[in-house]
């Protein structure tokens, strides 16, 4: 009894081990349609920040540091949704070379999550010209990824 | 000079106030998308915590935290897209009533946001028939506002 406990246990640990990422899609579409839609969400809490910055809208120093917040959980998210077999040949869609260097991408991921840690912080200086200089580089983490992964 | 400084600053006053929520996006279906888009990610998440509390996944506590403060604060942000001139006749999306009976639809968005942050409480329990409870009141929030506000 304690034997098939155990085998019962051990095979629960396995699934959970080898659970791949896909696995909390139920299809590919999902993936993809749950990566593009982080993406999207996260793009336009970061234009916000553009708007301010650009000088399309006035400079709000509270909504800077919470539209920065929501960009930093949202940067965490969509990798998820890269799984095998979702590359595309579309304009503006990820190319395979997400998969063929994935080291390479995944580094680009973290280093558009470390320079939005960084606007977060920059958000809470309430100095538009700091909070401009930290646009910038996400804005260039952001642009290094979508001319090596995305389609053109 | 003086005058015409304070006249000035009552104008950017005015205009930050009366800036509508439509003013963060620049197409309406831009505000449709982010709305979509925000809900789709949101439901992902609670969709994981979904698969545990009903036997599809392993139950993993610190994942059920980590993806109910994700819900939370994916929870706050798909309303701000519910902009005028938005609603659809389509099935399973935002009918008129949104907009004609908003207080409604702001105190089910409110409820929702009060399920969910009871969610987080609970997923911190690490007590699956807390979290499963939960679960369920989040859930029926979220049903109470699709039956009444989606095309069926």
């Amino acid at each position: 009894m304690m034997k098939r406990s155990t085998v019962a246990a051990v095979a629960v640990l396995a699934a959970a081990v080898s659970l791949p990422a896909a696995a909390q899609f139920q299809k590919p579409e999902d993936a993809v349609k749950y990566r593009q839609s982080g993406m999207f969400v996260m793009a336009d809490h970061f234009g916000r920040i553009g708007a301010m910055v650009n000088g399309r809208a006035p400079y709000d120093a509270a909504a800077a540091v919470k539209n920065a917040e929501t960009v930093a959980v949202l940067a965490t998210l969509p990798f998820a949704g890269f799984v095998e077999g979702t590359a595309s040949t579309e304009k503006g869609k990820s190319s395979a070379a997400v998969w063929s260097k994935r080291a390479d991408f995944d580094a680009g991921a973290k280093k558009m999550q470390d320079e939005v840690a960084k606007l977060v912080a920059a958000a809470k200086t309430n100095n538009l010209d700091t909070l401009k200089a930290a646009f910038g580089e996400v804005g260039k983490a952001c642009k290094g990824c979508h001319d090596n992964f995305r389609n053109q």
